[in-house]
């Protein structure tokens, strides 16, 4: 997905968050935003947002000298997923069908994302996406590329929204390898993240060796890219995988709320939409 | 009041929907951006955040070469609360305190205002307005004030909200001065404006001569400062006559529905509050 214009206000905003949550002073605050206001002016509008946003929260990183702003937040989302975990864990175990029931879970988790504005509340959401109709509803490409595929790829998004993906993965029943960041960026989760969720125990976790948002494929490591090109069903979760992905012809399903008008636009749904939505051409590479 | 960084994104934002308003093309939104990035860039943030949109909306206007962007939706919020006008009347008789239901009334004609993001529903919040307890409420002291008057200096806001103006106009029992914009600035009503909206038949209408939001009193003509000086009770209606005027030593009644963070914090009251608050040591020149 290409860069909009609407997407200024929003790395403008993210700057200024970003740089508070790293515990910038005012004038720290104002040297991000000059650096982030003259990187817009300079900007590529054929690259993706998240291009964008790694370039936005490696200025914060830079300015502030903190690696990790985002880390006290994403310890405490995760221990607070962690809680839930038995409470998920049930929910799915109600209806009759756990996948769709366990995705939707997953779709829920990923309200957890500082990312876009405004706040959220994880239990109403959660209930929210379980009664949701999806607006976009790939499921049954998805259960019969599941029941083909050997193993999956499942590319994580945020700390905390790691416990969800946890259930997820429980109920796919075939071996996963869960790829977190490379390092630290937004709330996204890193592989450390991913162990303190235990995803360890469910899967092989690895690190796609980038710290940008999403997935950019170039800025992965060779180890990393040569897992995505073997494998043959990949579960991407959140918007960020799904703006650097979504025009890549590869068996994907992109599993997201949309929570930014601009990527609802994209997708061609209604913000706060759930969706299920197979990648360009899934099963014809 | 100054301008904080948390008004960047909304600069940004304000800029791109006006460069739409006046029918830009996305190289001119884009050029607009640009100027706007590059003149944030360089804000003394000692000003206030009218003197910026002042800014913004003249690059607006000069890059789209639309002299007046807003004018199409500005006619149309004229024309739609006209309509309302016999039902706003009705609704200020409905209760005891006529002067009390006016003021509400004058204030839910406030959320007519396209510089802050998102939509509203016009009669809702009216109903809501109507009910809301004041956040601040000054009232006595504007009774007080009120009687004590000779004439009343009423600044107004924007196209559309003038006809609840005059219902209140109509109610203070006092000849009134109704000043308008000297020139188009986004959906602010100009002397034109408030014509089409009756005030003539109410006030004495004339021109700040500014062309800036809010009240930006050294921008403003001799003629209008010489009534600003002898005004001895002055109405201002708006988030940014409130902005522009907030420190003036004065005797100014701000009436505002508090839809922006911002100016809500500095006001001391949450988002989405009725406002009735008496400028700072009224009485006291």
């Amino acid at each position: 997905m290409k860069t909009y214009l609407d997407c200024y206000p929003c790395f403008v905003r993210q700057a200024l968050e970003a740089a508070r949550m790293a515990g910038a002073d005012e004038t720290q605050q104002r040297a991000v935003l000059n650096h982030v206001l003259d990187a817009l002016r300079r900007l590529d509008l054929s690259g993706t947002p998240p291009e964008v946003g790694d370039k936005i929260h490696r200025l914060v990183r830079e300015v502030t000298g903190s690696n990790d702003p985002y880390r006290a937040v994403k310890e405490r989302s995760t221990r607070e997923s962690l809680v839930l975990y038995p409470r998920l864990k049930a929910l799915v175990g109600e209806g009759s069908d756990l996948l769709d029931r366990a995705v939707r879970l997953a779709i829920a988790g990923n309200i957890i994302d500082l990312g876009p504005a405004g706040e959220y509340d994880l239990w109403a959401t959660i209930e929210r996406v379980m009664a949701q109709p999806f607006a976009i509803d790939d499921s049954p490409a998805f259960h019969d590329a599941l029941a083909r595929t050997k193993w999956v790829l499942y590319l994580g998004d945020n700390a905390g929204e790691t416990v969800f993906d946890r259930v997820l993965i429980e109920t796919l029943d075939r071996p996963v390898v869960y790829a977190a960041k490379g390092g630290p960026v937004l709330n996204d989760a890193t592989v450390d993240d991913a162990l303190a969720a235990g995803l360890d125990e469910v899967a092989e976790v690895i690190g796609t060796g980038s710290d940008a948002p999403g997935t950019i494929l170039d800025r992965c490591t060779e180890d990393f890219r040569l897992r995505y090109d073997a494998a043959e069903l990949i579960v991407a979760k959140g918007q960020a995988n799904y703006e650097t992905l979504s025009t890549e012809r590869k068996g994907i399903f992109f599993l997201l709320q949309t929570k930014c008008p601009v990527i609802a636009r994209d997708v061609g749904v209604p913000t706060e939409s759930i969706v299920l939505k197979r990648g360009v051409l899934v099963g014809r590479r």
